[in-house]
């Protein structure tokens, strides 16, 4: 199938990228966008944009008759749908199938499979992919602490149709048990329309690894290695590096094939990643999630590997097979990227939108930024708060965060605040930079 | 020996390139500055600057014992001194050796043996690396023509102190060789101080091709592949490429160990590069000359195999082992810089300085920037008009080439005219796209 026309549904810098990577390929692009949105960076860089609603994005940008609509309307072949926003929703996937439309992503199928973390879970238990000691669905909380009786303390409660740390919740002992599990499904029906919960181990010194994988329309999947995205801030991630340090080739290479072998099992398309957790004392790894879409942190790897993932992600939606086999990938170096947000990290990382007086980026060799942002911008405040990726690589780890601390220390930005200061006292800390990083580094850094 | 604090000679991007490798490896630096100079970007970025004199370089740039006198009494125990100005003068790395200072590039010797492109091109012959047919010292123009009886038409004049086209004629008939010899001489006296000229055998499609090498002071020489720099207007280069293009595996490694092969015949030290003329018809390469510093296209070198130049040449300087066997340096994808100058190219590339209004670089996957311009910033017509190199990596020469493009457009310059729009033509040129590059190749795009 050709496709000589996009409509990308998304904003901020991750619609730049995509831009980027459809011209190097000679198609044309359209981007929606939300009326606060109509004169941002990618609106001037699509060949057209298309206004498909106000500011609130429940009304633009989440709004999925308007965009099958209007990507209708401008004549395109495909839809982007970047990360966030309408990525995983597996309704906008299947409207595109119905109305002959492309869909840069996996089949509806493979988004509401792994959409639910429960059946997730058990797709991965049947191809023995490990996952964590825990329970089935849980319908109250004796279920929880029969679960707990089992599997022993600390837990995790989730969501299972969560994402992004919402309806999360560790319990270390039995006291509050019932209140934290009626809050938690309150909180998880309300921010996905689904109560339904689910308990797993809790591993306190957890290492959050993911491995990126591409798969095409003709079977063939292959890994382009694993990032770490340990270093995080209330389950969002700030820093993330790719190759992950301190683990053992072998458990690599573990990690690396479970992930290969779980989008295999369910014929995966697209780009996707598989994530795991690593407990660093037992150098174990359990199988977490998987993300049905280009991942905010997907550079890491296009540094390390050369492969441009966005790029691969269109070639594979129009039926082209993967352009590279297994033994093609060769990884060099390492790569770090920091997310830089308009946050004031001295005020419990208070959002800071408005407008953008200074904007100095760095440059130089092994330094690469992605953003939307320029002198004269002014940040909005109904989206996101990053404002830029900063990516880096260099020789070896140490090499790369030396270059990212140089980078960020050339990053001027006046007018808004940024989380620029914060980033170079974690890079700065002394377990980061031994490489012992892990999920609850942060809440050390910022004590 | 170590270095603490090392005293930069030199403006523009290359200034801002050596300051961030310095900040990297934890060097402190000091920039010597003109008055032109006194606010630019590298002066920001700098340590510490010092003001060397008004903006002629002659009273600046190119002052020795003011530069001597200004590291010392900053406490610099180096001089690194970039590209062009003194970078390949021998009396400054004398200066430097017989007053404690390093200088970060090759010895006194390695500099005068090479400057001399008479004693270069004997030293070749030497070591059996194939040299064009041609002569030794000409004294007049009965010599030249001697020298035409014996090598036939066409011929290139050259003067033995020559650099950058200054002298350089090339002779098609045997009209008026005694006006022309006169002149050249003439010109490399006024430019050089020497007047000596000699006859090479001049090849009409040649190609250019350098080898970049690495030498340390323990003996160990490797190369980091090859540039094709044939994208000429006048005897400059306007776009470079690695690897070189149309052009056997064979050559390619005959190429590359000749470069090697010279370098360690005069224990060379730091970073080099070997230059050679390639008939492209007849698959045959000769030496050129050998540069003795960084160069201006060095970046291309560093996308394809992830070595920052400018910090080994502080490495090597230091006396450090080389951290790469040639084994170790593997090759990936294809990269191309293009050189942005200040210049109208509809007006003859007339040099166009002034006040950049608008500057809004590209940025993203596999681009990177090499600049010392904002917006704001003036640009002074004292100096060189480059004011910017973009440099992307990708896949191969189709998909750089196109990455190039798409970076092209997204630049935005205002206030000053740039080469920008006549790079763009030169990168959909038929020929060029094909492969099919050599030093005509812009005049008949210019038609």
């Amino acid at each position: 199938m050709n496709i000589k026309k996009i409509f990308i549904v998304n904003r901020g810098e991750i619609a730049v990228r995509i831009i980027r990577s459809c011209k190097v390929l000679g198609i044309e692009t359209v981007l929606a966008v939300s009326e606060a949105d109509i004169d941002s960076l990618p609106a001037r860089l699509a060949d057209k944009t298309v206004c498909i609603g106000p500011a609130n994005s429940t009304k633009s940008y989440l709004n999925i008759p308007v965009i099958i609509t209007a990507a209708k309307s401008v004549g395109a072949d495909a839809i982007h749908p970047g990360y966030g926003f309408l990525s995983e929703v597996a309704e906008l996937a299947q409207n595109c199938q119905d109305q002959g439309l492309i869909f840069i992503g996996p089949k509806p199928e493979h988004i509401s499979k792994m959409g639910n973390k429960l059946v997730a879970r058990s797709i991965a238990q049947q191809c023995g992919v490990p996952v964590l000691p825990g329970s089935e669905k849980v319908a109250s909380f004796e279920e929880v602490i029969q679960t707990i009786e089992k599997i022993g303390l600390p837990i995790m409660l989730k969501a299972a149709a969560g994402g992004g740390g919402r309806g999360m919740k560790i319990i270390t002992d039995y006291a509050n048990i019932k209140t934290v599990f009626e809050s938690a499904s309150a909180e998880a029906k309300a921010a996905f329309g689904d109560g339904t919960m689910y308990v797993e181990k809790y591993i306190p010194n957890a290492r959050h690894i993911e491995v990126q994988i591409l798969g095409d329309q003709h079977g063939n999947v292959i890994h382009l290695g694993e990032r770490d995205c340990s270093t995080q801030r209330r389950h969002q991630k700030l820093i993330e590096e790719a190759p992950a340090p301190n683990i053992s080739e072998k458990l690599r290479q573990e990690i690396r094939e479970a992930a290969v072998k779980l989008a295999k099992n369910i014929s995966y398309e697209n780009a996707g990643t598989v994530e795991f957790i690593v407990d660093q004392d037992e150098q174990k790894f359990y199988f977490l999630e998987m993300n049905t879409r280009i991942q905010v942190e997907h550079p890491v790897t296009e540094a390390i590997t050369g492969v441009d993932l966005v790029q691969e992600q269109i070639n594979i939606a129009r039926g082209e097979k993967l352009r590279f086999t297994q033994s093609d990938i060769r990884f060099t170096g390492h790569a770090v990227e920091c997310r830089i947000n308009a946050e004031a990290p001295e005020e419990g990382f208070r959002p800071s939108p408005g407008l953008i007086s200074k904007w100095e980026m760095p440059q130089g060799p092994g330094v690469r930024i992605d953003t939307h942002c320029y002198q004269g911008y002014s940040v909005p405040l109904f989206y996101d708060s990053m404002i830029a990726k900063v990516i880096v690589h260099g020789y070896d780890r140490t090499h790369a965060m030396k270059r990212m601390l140089v980078a960020l220390d050339e990053f001027t930005v006046e007018g808004i605040k940024t989380t620029i200061p914060f980033l170079k006292e974690v890079l700065q800390d002394e377990e980061f930079v031994s490489g012992n990083v892990n999920t609850r580094l942060l809440e050390k850094v910022m004590k």
